[in-house]
């Protein structure tokens, strides 16, 4: 499936700033961009680092400009794996892959460590099959509001899991939350995502079951199958769109996510039902 | 009915130290004490002072003695209401009496402006009668877990809502705070409670539903019906059983409430079911 | 000293809500309102409460219209204490009076007994005179940034104490706390304040010294001699100037505060050096 | 410098129980085992793994039966850079290495986007070299007291910004909180600590300076010169040493750490002025 996607992103910049972008496509088997472009205006040197583990890809600019504009446009080709989720089983702590073991631990915005009484008695009898972090997704989805300005960027699932309202951020941090808590690796995921409106950057989670990490989005305004994939981190503070040093304010966000061709309209949406995991 | 209730405190105090109890039968209408000894060894100056308000009676020692031991006997006399719950209503935000605005209002350890969202999630559709602060209680018992040391003094209705486990205190404090959430006047009430295992104070909840206070246990440790109240409050930072202003340490407890006739073993079991209001 | 005070506040009413004024002057010792005007426009009953403790008064109304539009204007007469603060000294816990007791105990969003510690370091060594909660004061205004929009309606001195920054509200909180950590009972003042710019109501606190109440700002924007009270309580939670049970919402706010007579212009100033008290 | 090492670490297991144990010392340059025996009673497989980022190494143990005694002892070489702190300077963000920036970012216990203000309130105005963080460690040490029992687990650096109570973890995790405030990269490192008392594990940070990462110790209480490394991260959640998946419970433990030549005795106090780094 082929999708174009893109964002503008501009900056008023008072004095002397250093940002670092976190919004391109990730380079990652099951996704490969056949074609992008990352430019800004003025025209700037840019630094470039790519996580090794994650794919995902960091653009830092320094800029004395009174404003800077960054456009990204890329065509990405995805390839989702797409299966039953009764044949998908979570893990138990015995044999995990240690190598995903920070992804069970607690981080700033998922404190799974508050968390575990709440996840036990909401989530604990369940099969520990794909359909353990699917309830969890449906119970944030029945059980929290979502609202534009209820949250900042500050907050964390400990709060939301009382305060039930946020947005994609919240939701994700708060199913991450609710994954660790039951010894299931959960990470968090920015994304351009198909279908996505108001159109935004979107964020959702994946949890780790057996050989594979699959994915779950709680507000259910995307489907798991049309997602770009830009950053993958343990919460929202590894993923960032963009990181800013000095006192430079947004002016203007724009972000876009079309369907490539015809299979990118439709599969996602009958994908809904399935176990859908990146790659 | 009539109960014996007393308790025997005693601390080791390395240096001068204040201590202000509150731990001696209220007198209030429905309340009276028959009989009654407040001690300190070594005999001691006792500042006594009783809130209008409330009845709510504080003792004051200023020692600067190693030990001190306190002894409070009483017989008393209660007289709590008992009737029908479908027969008791909440007054709506245009009734209420403005001289309870003050138990609707968030307090250090019942955070209602934090729980709005969940507490009309779980309880705002229910009729706007008993039911709805008994569903309160309910959801309590069955959704957090009685378990001594998980909380602290410092703990509060917020924690618990997430973390799920606590002691009476916690649980009238998370009972406080979703009544509030929900407009109906909520407050903290201390007492002596018969049939408690193990003996300690108790600590329960009340609500205000037409023109009476309504008693709740979330904990489901005690009848409503059995209690000889001491303090009531906005929440436990106003009717802790000994605020101390210096080093000392308490190094012994017993606490009693035992039934003084035969009404007072047998009524309280009997009215589970009721609407039970202190007078 | 004399002023004149008032306010215009317009709501959006939906559907029908419920409102609890408290924006009129309270009647108090040293504090005679000479004239005043309540209204409500369109015109609707109004209920009416006067606190018996604190001498605050609250106003109720009940619409269904869709506009609300309340205008308040009083000429107030006010006679401040004023005193060498070096001739002014707080009383032990042995000697408190225990009807403070409540302004003692942590509230909402005072939590006294979160910030002991920190009270302690920094103020626990002063002499325990009206120069100790002055010092707070004077903590308060050299390390919390006084910016509108950092915090909200649930922010608290907790969260203060480490974001250091907020509006007068949550400078008021903050010393509130770090007074009754001190144990110096301590309370919420809401207030017109004369010479306030930009004009809105103002908050303060004040502290609990031998046999008075004495006022500090640690935002420095208003004299504690040039104000009007309206509201006194544990925090915020008591007084705030408008509670809405419904979806109403403010769409238009204005505050003022005019010197009555040539005292009222000059006293305030003369007394920034001075222990105010209110009565 | 060579040091002897050890722990044992015994626990009650009622019913099958996973560990993970990070308590060998890491395999780093700048680190060698000379000769190391980590082994359990009753022998038990053990799953090994090692973190390639930061050589931290973690045991896995499944167990069933009703008791499980740990033991590690190794010698280990360290040779610690040491120099002239007036030579470390901390690169601008423009010039941060990218990999470095999830040192930079906020943390389950290390909520730097909580401390902005507070950190540069405190330090903002120190020169970007090795005093910055070296400031921030004086500054806990003087104002935090080191206290056994006032804190848990799930206690966060924001809560120690004013509570001022923790041991070496909570020490460390606010040293590491006010660097990232800073923009300085700074992480949590476990270790055995030479002349530590009582014998214990202990926590320090380490700081990003150039191309290098600097030790501190906020507790005061080891020498950064004679610390046998463990594990590296983001903060504790990433190096506990024993995470435990089932019931079982601690019910002994020793650790320490003893000079292996004479070096090791008196190089790490002679290093306390000075600039001390890892390799």
């Amino acid at each position: 499936m082929k999708y174009h996607v893109g964002c503008t992103l501009e900056y008023a910049v008072p004095s002397p700033s250093v940002f670092v972008f976190n919004v391109t496509a990730a380079h990652l088997p099951g996704q490969t961009v056949l074609y992008e472009d990352f430019s800004t205006a003025p025209e700037l040197p840019i630094d470039h680092y790519t996580d090794p583990a994650t794919g995902a890809r960091y653009h830092r600019i320094d800029t004395g400009a009174p404003h800077l504009s960054v456009r990204y446009h890329a065509t990405v080709e995805i390839a989702p794996q797409v299966c039953d989720p009764a044949g998908v089983f979570a893990d138990p702590p015995a044999h995990l892959s240690l190598a995903d073991f920070a992804y069970v631990t607690p981080s700033r915005y998922c404190q799974s460590d508050l968390l575990m009484r709440l996840a036990y008695r909401e989530f604990g009898t369940l099969p520990r099959t794909h359909a353990q972090p699917a309830a969890v997704a449906d119970w944030i989805h029945r059980n929290v509001d979502y609202l534009v300005g209820m949250t900042t960027p500050l907050t964390s699932a400990f709060d939301i899991a009382t305060s039930r309202a946020g947005v994609c951020r919240d939701f994700a941090h708060l199913g991450i939350a609710f994954c660790r808590a039951l010894n299931i690796p959960a990470r968090f995921v920015s994304a351009y995502a198909y279908d996505l409106w108001p159109r935004d950057f979107h964020a959702v989670f994946e949890a780790r079951l057996g050989d594979r990490w699959y994915l779950f989005d709680p507000t259910r305004q995307a489907s798991p199958g049309g997602l770009v994939r830009i950053g993958t981190g343990r919460d929202a503070a590894d993923v960032s769109f963009a990181s800013i040093f000095g006192p430079a304010m947004m002016t203007h966000m724009d972000v876009y996510a079309d369907a490539g061709d015809a299979e990118s309209e439709s599969a996602p949406k009958e994908w809904r039902d399935r176990a859908v995991s990146s790659a």
